[in-house]
């Protein structure tokens, strides 16, 4: 049995959290393989190791004064180890990566810095072996990950590994410049880790309990999802609910290992399960609602439209020429509408308008904006009639006006386009259908 | 006040229904302006009298024994005429077309001639003057309508005619051939006249009392509708309701000229009012329910499909290729699914596969065939929230399982995929829960 645990910059802001981490990898032999991120905030008004790198770097490459964030850097560190009683001295590792920040080497070198120092306590704390993520990690010239020869290099390297820190968010290029992956990067390391060693489990420990039924901005304190798939979580993801880095799910989807969401500071509870494919009932017929707000809606209506072969991909074009995303397009028999973001479709609204008029000559063309678009994902809506009459009796009950839905074949999702200014009414109404009714 | 009133084949099969057509006429002097169909069946085993003309005209072309066929024909004007008590002889007529049948000139001549015969009858008995079609409504020499030289001609030869008969069905091309709409065409000069004239209003006169809600071969005696827009009833013609020749909705259309389906066996029923719009409430909070069986789904999965631009233009492409309309495209955020007419799919099945593959690389692709839409029409239903879940809600009440559902903008049509076998009892549970419930 071998599992990869990540631990997340909350979970290793402190010593105190640091021996609640140690207390969870001693407790499970399997957990071989860890993933550290840098130290995260310690309470609201703290600041991430890593943004102190970054304002470090950036004053010391640019000439500026830089000792007084270096010292607090150095301070979080030193707090770790003197909490932990660690026989471990940084000073070294400080002084190479001061020399290097004069000499502006990079500034994902400066970002990766957090993780790495935070990877060499772990070490030491675990008295597990360090391995340098710059050694077993590539991308390539253009700065994108070589995942299946870091796969390769990865196995290679941890194969009489019996148990390692490999710190999260970097990696190297060839010529040994460091390169970090975007935000949150740490969940790709552990992913990539996990596929390298054909892991049972990717336990990634964060400082929730799990992913939550839907946002707990709008609905107080909602519900922990026991199980979610791959593809549920993807739809999910894409709607707005933030659980892993994005670019997480692909390499252990591809090797079938399931990931576990966990939560460092009540490591009793189970957490949240993402699995390929299960048996599982879920707990309620949805598994999440998710949504995003901020989309605008191009109505277009022609006569006969539907008798004109092409009219559709002509349309979409348009769209592609001006490098527009289109989200959804549901039809009738002579309209058809384009749901877009917002934000992508204002620069060039009217060059696309006049696309449209020009490559179809539609009747009538309209516009509305400030939409909000939800998704319900479930596998069990697959087998449960009647959701959607739950969730549109739901939806107007709330008073909540549905301007668009899509459902494909997939059955287990259903989108739906509200006004911006409804979006809250509307979950809130799905949520309580669905999992406070179910209760 | 100038109406224009067309007769279908049932309204004029005898001499019987030809009396009634006469009192309608004459009960309002704003009927002005007359297009008959051919005489039509007068029981279920009867025949067509256009049926019979094309029957005789390949015989006789064929150079095969025809005069049987002709000798029906016959009888049945001289029926018409001798029932009338008019003096009419059409014996000239017979014979010129006799001629024309054995010199082959054309079956579209011999289709027309129904119209023709009829439209002379009709003539005398009203003392309204006849003019041939063939002689104002032109067709290019591929054989499509020439909409405004006809619009232009035709008005210009009534501007002085106070009360005329026009055939319905036919016109000519500018040598003289003879040249037919497609069947049921006469609504389609009815329009064209109507059109011209500039009228007030066009009569559909037929053997029903209105345009029905749903298809009275799955619901019981459905109601009639009141009053539909030209765009409700595009889509619901669409979906296969049969009211109207499609092509005549557009003539009066572009001019905002009202179509009254009305029935002349119940001259009293005020039918159906097809408006471009309207202020009248609906009755209910749809208009109709249609639909159709017979499509299949092309389900297909990829993930991160969605931030491939191009994506839903390339699999479109693949369709427009072998020439096939799509339906509707409902999309989650890595799915996306297909519909179309099984009978268009099913030649190019293998090749649309391979070429969707080629184009997007999909994870997955799936497909689900005998498949039915479902389209729920009403502008009511833009004011009356609630409408999807009454929908969702009345079929899964029904055990009716829901494999797509298609909302746009309009808000006024919704359109839901189920399998062939719960078309029926889709269709009922609608129709149920908006119109017998609102009774």
């Amino acid at each position: 049995m071998k599992k990869v645990v990540k631990f997340g910059g909350s979970s290793l802001a402190s010593a105190r959290q640091f021996k609640k981490v140690g207390e969870i990898i001693w407790s499970d032999k399997s957990r071989r393989y860890v993933v550290p991120s840098a130290p995260g905030k310690r309470n609201d008004k703290d600041e991430k190791v890593t943004d102190l790198l970054y304002q470090c770097y950036d004053a010391a490459s640019q000439g500026r004064s830089y000792k007084k964030i270096l010292e607090k850097i150095k301070n979080r560190y030193n707090d770790i180890i003197d909490g932990l009683g660690l026989d471990l001295n940084l000073d070294h590792e400080f002084q190479r990566i001061e020399e290097n920040f004069v000499a502006a080497v990079g500034r994902d070198y400066a970002g990766s810095r957090g993780e790495y120092l935070n990877g060499l306590v772990m070490a030491c704390y675990l008295n597990y072996e360090f391995i340098d993520a710059a050694e077993v990690i590539f991308f390539d010239d253009n700065g994108n990950l070589e995942a299946e020869y870091t796969d390769h290099e990865l196995s290679e390297r941890l194969a009489n590994v019996e148990r390692a820190v490999i710190p999260g968010f970097y990696g190297a290029k060839h010529d040994g410049t460091i390169k970090t992956f975007s935000r949150g990067g740490s969940d790709v390391t552990g992913s990539i880790v996990a596929k390298a060693i054909h892991a049972d489990m990717y336990e990634n420990w964060t400082d929730v309990s799990g992913m939550l039924v839907t946002d707990p901005r709008i609905v107080e304190n909602p519900e922990v999802i026991e199980t979610v798939t791959y593809k549920e979580l993807r739809e999910l993801a894409y709607m707005g609910a933030s659980v892993l880095h994005e670019d997480a799910i692909f390499p252990v989807r591809k090797e079938g290992i399931p990931i576990n969401i966990r939560n460092t500071n009540r490591p009793e509870d189970k957490g949240t399960l993402i699995v390929e494919s299960t048996c599982r009932k879920p707990r309620h017929t949805i598994t999440g609602i998710a949504g995003k707000k901020g989309f605008c809606s191009i109505n277009i209506e022609k006569a006969m439209m539907n008798s004109e072969v092409g009219f559709g991909r002509r349309v979409l074009s348009v769209f592609e020429q001006y490098g527009i995303n289109f989200e959804h397009m549901p039809s009738g028999i002579d309209t058809m509408t384009i749901y877009v973001h917002q934000s992508e479709f204002e620069d060039y609204e009217q060059s696309v308008i006049a696309g449209i008029h020009r490559a179809v000559e539609p009747d009538t063309l309209e516009m509305e904006s400030d939409l909000a678009l939800l998704a319900v994902v479930g596998r069990g809506m697959r087998s449960a009639r009647g959701t959607a009459g739950r969730i549109f009796s739901a939806l107007a009950h709330a008073r909540v006006n549905v301007k668009m839905i899509d459902q494909g074949s997939s059955e287990w999702n259903i989108i739906i386009g509200v006004k911006n200014d409804d979006f809250e009414t509307a979950i809130k109404a799905i949520y309580d259908i669905f999992v406070t009714a179910e209760l």
